[in-house]
């Protein structure tokens, strides 16, 4: 820390990404990539659009907004586009949380949240997920917060029911819920169908992990006009350049794409079937994920041993140290001889350790 | 603005970015983009790198960092990269200013410096030009204030020598001086070689105009590594992968064309020369401009007049409204044959306006 750094910047902790080891190839099962490339259309308009760079980006994002709006069936006026969802969801907490509308979200979910709050000096309030790391539907019920629910949720991959859903955002209509859908495309309902009821909806969605673009910075909220209005304010006051001309291409190309995501999406949710099983028949217990992960732990396994010794053998997985989860690991669900590697580590591991 | 956004925010005034307009094609000498394509180099390193947009970008920026540092002669400690220069601009308001630390800059500068205080709820001072609209750097001296100094400034092109800049840096030892050197290639002299002697010294750069990459969003800063530190903790705590895989890799190719770079730039401070001596010889007033634009006025015509006759003729220039500057228009130096179309434009409106 310089001495030139604002005191209320001090105390600010930064997310931790998952690794990216550039000194050796692992089996990347730790930060939620697609293990499929980008569709092919996505490349080529990238690669297109680059040879225009000089040019800036359209700051209205107009060609990939209106792409996006016909696909899930709104207006154009109900989108935002962004440098990954990251960036509306720090939007969204300087928009909609302050002093008195403090951010709530559940005490396990993805740890950017607090990050966020803390950085938009903004208070939040953490509730408990039960025991099997569902969420109580009655606590966000009539709160009179701005609420964040990743749905599926992280790094659990346990989701909601949009009628659920529908119960907190209609249950709270004097402030914003924010349901983070960046899992959504593997087996979970979309709540987009909602943001035309509900002026209090905002959903935020991301190419990284279906649509293979991890690397392309990409994410989009939908909601009523009015709450995205707000969110282009505080880009324009930002960085009104946010999204890259070749990542916008990239979007627009991958949208016209869409049987090719639907079928990597299958892959990976069989995957994430015969993973489970598998994993379940050597004694591990799982959530119930609709996620491209699954999240696992295994009573006769430390979970920080688990990821030492498959860090070891080449094979990357998340494992958080916070209370609850410690014994868990998280693993990315890739293409099918990367779960086979996998499960040769594990039994392996398994065999040494128990 | 929705019923829910902040009443924090509800005063917010976004930037206003320079026309992009898609539905006609205008000679474009309005938002300071270079008239040369991307470098080959960078064409093909981001296209190259589009193909594997599964994987996170780097969040180190590793390749690109050392790249940087090695071309400039600083450790690569002393080097953030950012989306834009102007995120790089944004975190240091965020991390270098507060209550007790307002920020200070000139009345006329780059329009953004008032949004990002305004967004950032940081205090702020503006101390006006003189009336040739240059810098008296006595002003700046021993103020103890945060200092946003953009070196050639914006939109009047007039630079500060390193030597005066180095009076403004040295006076104030307990507070950081950022110097903005988004057009410092067009003629001016950089303050990098300032930054390992003060530590209280951050110069920030763009891709966006001498290295013809203003759609693929790539800035930087550097500075003494604890700066750079705190940077990195604002960046680590809103967007750990701020910057793409395509823009990563195009800004590495394109420091690998050096020449290139360097032979746009001459070409583009011809042009400025030549484009001068041509509007002088009608009449024209101008600041003495080390930019990539030209900051003009003519005793006979409005600016706002000069600047709507010229859309009607299909060429797009830079108009401001604020005090002291409504008169002028400013115009980005493009191709020789680009300069040749305004100068005949500027003809025939001189003929009917005059």
């Amino acid at each position: 820390m310089s001495r030139y750094l604002s005191p209320k910047q001090s105390a600010l902790v930064p997310y931790t990404p998952g690794e990216q080891p550039r000194e050796r190839t692992y089996i990347k099962l730790n930060t939620n990539e697609s293990p499929f490339p980008p569709s092919d259309k996505a490349i080529k308009a990238a690669a297109e659009a680059a040879k225009k760079l000089n040019l800036y980006s359209d700051p209205t994002c107009k060609a990939l907004t209106e792409t996006i709006a016909a696909l899930y069936g709104v207006n154009p006026a109900s989108v935002i586009c962004t440098n990954g969802s990251d960036e509306v969801l720090d939007f969204a907490f300087q928009a909609f949380c302050d002093d008195n509308t403090p951010a709530v979200f559940p005490d396990i979910t993805y740890g950017f949240y607090p990050v966020f709050a803390a950085r938009n000096h903004v208070p939040f309030e953490t509730i408990p997920l039960k025991d099997d790391f569902t969420v109580d539907i009655k606590d966000y019920c009539g709160i009179g917060k701005t609420i964040f629910i990743a749905n599926p949720n992280a790094p659990t991959g346990v989701a909601l029911k949009v009628s659920e859903i529908e119960q907190i955002v209609a249950s709270n209509p004097h402030n914003v819920v924010v349901v983070d859908e960046a899992y959504v495309d593997f087996g979970a309902e979309s709540c987009v169908k909602l943001t035309g009821k509900y002026d209090n909806l905002l959903v935020t969605q991301t190419f990284s992990k279906s649509r293979s673009m991890a690397g392309a910075r990409l994410g989009f909220g939908i909601g009523n006009p009015k709450l995205i209005a707000d969110l282009h304010t505080i880009r324009y006051s930002t960085n009104p350049y946010n999204v890259n001309s070749m990542t916008m291409a990239a979007g627009v190309g991958v949208l016209a794409d869409e049987a090719y995501t639907r079928r990597n999406c299958q892959t990976v949710m069989d995957n994430r079937a015969y993973t489970a099983t598998e994993l379940q028949k050597r004694g591990f217990e799982m959530t119930d994920s609709y996620a491209n992960f699954i999240f696992v732990k295994h009573p006769a396994l430390d979970g920080g041993k688990l990821y030492e010794k498959l860090k070891e053998m080449g094979i990357l997985v998340r494992h958080f140290t916070a209370p609850r989860i410690s014994d868990y690991n998280r693993i990315t669900i890739g293409a099918k001889a990367e779960m086979d590697a996998l499960i040769s580590a594990i039994d392996q591991i398994l065999m040494e350790e128990t």
